[in-house]
């Protein structure tokens, strides 16, 4: 058999030790289960622009649409702050979810029994939570046209004299197939969908919401399908997450609420994400895999990152790029284990105390539970 | 002295009981406390569109723009969902904002002693939480143009044929104004402001960015200024929501992020709001207050709504519109004995009891206690 294709793009700050271990995890199961992987390395945002002035090189951006799947550290850091707009880390990877066309993101937020304590909210609030967003990922105010800051001198009343302009623009068909996405990933879950967007304040947000209605009335009438404003829908993730089977959002909303999710299960080192497309020739989706959290400059370098949501974002890829969902739900719970054993980053660790390691460390211990 | 003019619209939903209960409050401030308030009442919202064919009455506008405060309870409810866009009962508000000016919208998340336990979060995590959430309110994607939902008939690609579009559009003058406000309350509190956009993907985020760093350096540069993406300020409200003193954030983001606030405190039901505008002849600034929460269509008429957040806002009103910061402290003082008694609406009644109460009985409490 022809081996997996990977591009892995470490990226920035923390990325590059986190895939490290990923990289262990890889090679376990080359050498234990029967897979073959052909793996190739390369340069994404803050480290691509030193090599090459660019965030991604068109080379990349190539191979990325040639692999089975793209693995992704993290890109950004203070470094580039003052770089122009145009050549941002950020912009790398926004251009690798555009032209690769990566239209639905998933999030999953699930809490691990063995850190329930850890979250800010109550045990009872989050133990055995597992709610999906998915985020629509290459529309909306992240790439609609115009953009930009101009200026605004004509305008006596406009102190400063500039104006700021960027454009949330959906079309039906974006928001059909990613509400198509939605009601399939319930359908394996727990055939709920919660829609969230403004449509009592923006227009677009009552496309939203038609367009998702008539996918599920044409499409999906089994599964059930429930519409929520999304400043309800932030309040409602805080007041009592386990309401949510899948949320299904807009870019921006998705970036945002999944983040406020994210924090619900205790620790962003936990949680991985999955960004996929069309399917290619070869019958497998599109597919970028990458930790939901960022660089964390302060900590690169140090061995205390958490190498655990760029290896689960592996275990996604084993599922959703290579139907291996038996080998996922393994290096899952070897995961599981290994975080009931104690074991723990310093981000996982709490006031109960467990067995402080580095993020290689992490890395070997998860390899051993395999 | 000339009595304080109020305008009073209750609107729809609880709107119409929680405000009854601010009417006792006020009788009580001018049978006590030597205030007079010439009163005169209003619809909005679906009341006005069922009485008027229009969510606010040109009458009712004109009223507001020479009253010395309005008092909003809520707009909306399902019977006027399927109404079209112009005259859904949030156009009403959304009215008011826009032709008052009312650019700097007050979102106060506290913590009451009484309720620490009632949180979704841990107690030591919202334990005497005191942050203010500043909202931008009357620009951005809210406001901004072109919008709407127009056909798409010439582009194969896009399936149902439709695109929605809104406009994020904020100009240097409409930031600078409203981090002024931010400013001038910070010095009046802890200090600190964090301003959250998503500068790091959107051209208006970095304008924003830059217009509040430009006020801090040039006009406050006393005032401890920081600047967060708001995904990861979603995030860390969760997270560690005392780290926070004042916010100041854009339309969108602000109504996403102060909702997540609210939910903080345990109950939406608590928390009021104000809406500020420019001074007028009088001094006095253009103002609206109304409570975080919605019109809960659900418990309306049953005597079952929280006047709380409604009567914390006319203290808001008695603060910020009429210069009686000691009236206002008195009647939240009041409020906080009625807690601390163990008086609670449904939606405050948690596992450890207390005295049941409906909202006609909590407003009896509050006013006797004052
Ligand atoms: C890094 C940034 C461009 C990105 C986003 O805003 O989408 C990040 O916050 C995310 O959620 O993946
Ligand atoms: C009712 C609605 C128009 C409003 C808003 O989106 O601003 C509400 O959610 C709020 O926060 O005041």
């Amino acid at each position: 058999t022809t081996p997996y294709s990977l591009l892995i793009l470490p990226g920035d700050g923390i990325g590059p030790e986190v895939m490290a271990e990923v990289v262990k995890v890889i090679d376990w199961f080359q050498a234990n289960r029967g897979m073959r992987f052909d793996v190739s390395h390369d340069l994404v945002g803050g480290a691509a622009y030193d090599k090459h002035g660019t965030p991604l090189a068109d080379k990349t951006m190539a191979r990325a649409q040639e692999v089975d799947a793209v693995l992704l550290g993290a890109v950004g850091g203070p470094k580039y702050d003052d770089l122009d707009f145009s050549v941002k880390p950020e912009r790398g990877l926004l251009r690798l979810r555009k032209e690769m066309d990566l239209f639905a993101n998933l999030r999953p937020a699930q809490c691990f029994e063995a850190l329930a304590d850890f979250s800010s909210l109550k045990r009872e609030v989050v133990a055995g939570l597992d709610i999906l967003i998915l985020r629509e990922l290459t529309s909306g105010v992240y790439f609609g046209e115009p953009r930009g800051i101009h200026d605004d001198n004509n305008n006596p009343e406009n102190e400063g004299g500039r104006v700021g302009i960027n454009t949330q623009r959906y079309t039906s068909g974006e928001i059909r197939r990613v509400a198509r996405s939605a009601f399939e990933l319930a359908k394996r879950r727990g055939n709920k969908v919660c829609s969230m967007e403004k449509a009592n304040v923006m227009e677009s947000g009552i496309l939203w919401r038609e367009e998702v209605q008539w996918v599920h009335d044409n499409e999906y009438p089994e599964v059930e399908l429930s519409h929520m404003y999304a400043d309800n829908g932030a309040m409602q993730l805080v007041r009592n997450p386990r309401q949510f089977d899948v949320i299904v959002t807009d870019n921006l909303f998705g970036d945002i609420l999944s983040d406020a999710a994210a924090m619900l299960t205790g620790s962003l080192g936990m949680l991985p994400s999955a960004s996929l497309g069309a399917k290619m020739a070869n019958g497998r989706p599109k597919a970028l895999y990458e930790p939901v959290h960022g660089s964390a400059p302060d900590i690169a370098g140090q061995g205390k990152a958490n190498p655990i949501a760029c290896i689960l974002s592996f275990a996604m890829a084993l599922r959703y790029s290579f139907d291996q969902g038996d080998a996922a739900t393994e290096l899952e719970r070897a995961v599981e284990r290994v975080l009931a054993d104690g074991v723990r980053t310093p981000d996982l660790m709490g006031p109960e105390g467990g067995t402080p390691v580095s993020t290689s460390q992490m890395g070997d211990r998860i390899v051993a539970a395999l």
